[in-house]
């Protein structure tokens, strides 16, 4: 068969099914979940042998440490992945629920229920830990789902998506609830893209060169995970103590994710303290590039041009650009943010208002690190992503945010 | 300027102003909305006039008389017109509201801030009122809107923006907030549907072509308003009376509409007395077409094919297929159905429940006309179209599906 029509066919299954999936209960979903976390530690050598080898063809091109950091899987991540589907089993689900039902004046009844979007699919890169979340999340809410890994995972993902669809039949269900494309073939992607007739929704996860290349070519509506460039506002009335632990988690915690901070703006007044006790504080781990005001308080660092403000590091690297006043930064922000998290520090009622209501971003802190913007730290469990688009969800996606609704019309022989 | 050049110009200008125009306040959108009513009264001549200018092209063109009534604009129209911008205005604005707002375990404070997209832009075919209504659904939602209408509407289109942007500036306001695309090519077009990183949202408003052409085409995350193959199932439970009225409204009231019903599905134990009694009421009016087993029973009908139960006539035609059972009723709409519209007839709760359940649409109804589907009816006021995709939204699109939201997190110092 060729790639086309193997997913083509991969795509009309997962439709066909989706609506009686969408009915089973949420009980029997939990179920699916439990036998799938049990199957994943019970297969755990099976799955590390075949990582092994996506390993091994890594290290042969010459692949990076980090890269193969992140393909490398081991009993203990195996155990977490376990885990984690574990906890999504237990969430609460809204499936079915009627969140409204409100009374018009001709005595319809009109109410919105929760219902799964239908065929989830998802394209994303080396991972292989995103296979099972991106299963049990679509299981969870009630969507069949297609996955689509990066190639250098392709072993890893293959007995991954066995021991996953192993498990759904165990516990009584199609195992093609999910379905996986296990072509490396980018035409693969390409066909994938065009199925709107079939695919609900398409979530591209990674760099951004994949997710640009679904904006531009994706005929299913895509929910965008997209870059962070975050900043830290530190203002005239900021707890200087608390504006340094800010920063400092905000920096340096995790600085190869998209919620860690990558530029900072301070208030002219309080810069000179400030800063020179953030130098203290980061100099030996973190490389500062400043503007020019930056510059005559931190004469030793290198200079930060037009480039830095726009750039998302994701790296010990931090920009300083030095503020009259709140709305010099507010613009600033707005200007460069990728849109993602931005946060405030200040004691200030009316300036926390002020960067609450203006700033344009899908997370807005006030006194705390823009590390929180994950689905785990705002109460959603586990998470597909952070999306920074405006339709449908913004942030942290959760399973909520992988159902959609259908209007239940109650009437005793209504017409207009 | 070339057509590119003054598309990219025109959304730039609404994303740069978007922000400022997110921030006033629901009594000074009010106020715009209030002397946009004004000036379309006051200025119903001069748009009469250029009306008349496109009657007239219309006409020499040979255009249908139906689409030269859509085009057509008259005192009256013009009057209600204004009349449904004033409604708008009086909407309840939840812009700025927190919806839910919940503790995380560290304290932090986590709640939903209701904002506006920020730029929505709208491709749509030759009824200008559609001008007047897109712009007062965007500014009352706090966005920026982008038109670009029909060819044919072009005179009445562009004397309708002159009207409502002078009414804009009036009101102490730019006029720039609604952007009109006054180029008829179909390269603004083009041009238009790439600009992502300027619009949020593009809504396309017209036929099947326009709306495949967007899907098609549009790297801007698309707000799909699509065709309505909406069933009416009678069981065998119905009320006879009440199904008789009910697909009489659905079918009659106003065919050419998304929301009219194409196919009956008649549960085979009350077949013979339903269809009998319905032929009665509807022969003169309706052409019908039936399943084998319809015709045993009204021999005089045409036989209905395939492509009928796919087809969504917008005209005075019902195709009429026999059933089983719920089981086959449902069957059948979630194939054919083009999922905007399903209505069930019948007194039994079991049966309510399954149809419910099981239906994949926008709006399910039971014991009440397919017609309701529609902003006015739901209780939205107006809407900006029927949304046939489950992302974002579904069903009417309202003045709170315009909007979505920020995050905004309160902290003490909170870091991870």
């Amino acid at each position: 068969m060729n790639i086309e029509s193997l997913v083509v066919e991969k795509a009309m299954k997962a439709k066909q099914i989706c609506t009686e999936f969408a009915l089973i209960s949420d009980a029997d979903r939990k179920n699916i979940l439990k036998y799938i976390a049990n199957e994943l530690r019970e297969k755990s050598d099976y799955i590390l042998l075949e990582n092994q080898k996506d390993l091994s063809l890594a290290k042969e091109k010459g692949i990076t440490e980090a890269l193969l950091d992140r393909l490398k899987l081991n009993e203990e991540r195996i155990f977490n992945i376990s885990n984690s589907v574990e906890k999504v089993a237990n969430l609460p689900s809204t499936l079915g629920d009627i969140k409204t039902m409100w009374k018009r004046p001709n005595g319809l009844m009109i109410g919105k229920m929760v219902v799964p979007l239908g065929v989830v699919a998802i394209i994303y890169e080396a991972r292989p830990n995103v296979t099972v979340d991106a299963a049990a999340l679509c299981i969870k809410s009630g969507n069949t789902v297609i996955l689509r890994g990066g190639s250098e995972a392709i072993n890893s993902n293959t007995a991954l998506v066995n021991v996953i669809q192993n498990a759904i039949e165990k516990a009584g269900f199609s195992k093609e609830i999910v379905q996986f494309i296990d072509v490396t073939d980018r035409k693969a992607v390409d066909e994938l893209m065009k199925l709107y007739q079939y695919i609900d929704v398409l979530i591209p996860r990674g760099g951004p060169s994949l997710i640009n290349y679904t904006i531009e070519n994706s005929r299913i509506p895509v929910i965008q995970t997209g870059a962070g460039n975050c900043h830290v506002y530190v203002d005239k009335d900021a707890d200087i103590n608390k504006a340094l632990k800010i920063v400092e988690n905000a920096k340096i915690s995790r600085p190869s994710v998209c919620n860690a901070v990558e530029t900072i703006l301070v208030h002219n007044d309080i810069a000179n303290e400030f800063l020179k006790k953030l130098y203290l504080l980061l100099n030996n781990k973190v490389e500062f590039r400043g503007c020019k005001k930056t510059l005559k308080i931190l004469p030793q660092i290198k200079p930060a041009t037009d480039k830095d403000w726009e750039t998302e590091y994701l790296d010990y690297i931090l920009a300083v650009k030095i503020v009259e006043d709140v709305e010099e930064a507010i613009k600033h922000i707005n200007t460069y943010s990728s849109k993602h998290s931005e946060a405030i520090v200040t004691e200030n009622y009316i300036t926390i208002r002020k960067f609450l209501n203006e700033i344009d971003a899908a997370a807005v802190y006030v006194n705390a690190s823009t590390r929180f913007t994950d689905g785990e730290e705002f109460g959603y469990g586990a998470e597909m992503g952070i999306s920074t688009q405006k339709l449908h969800v913004r942030g942290p996606i959760g399973i909520e945010d992988l159902t959609t609704y259908k209007y239940v019309i109650l009437g005793n022989g209504q017409v207009r």
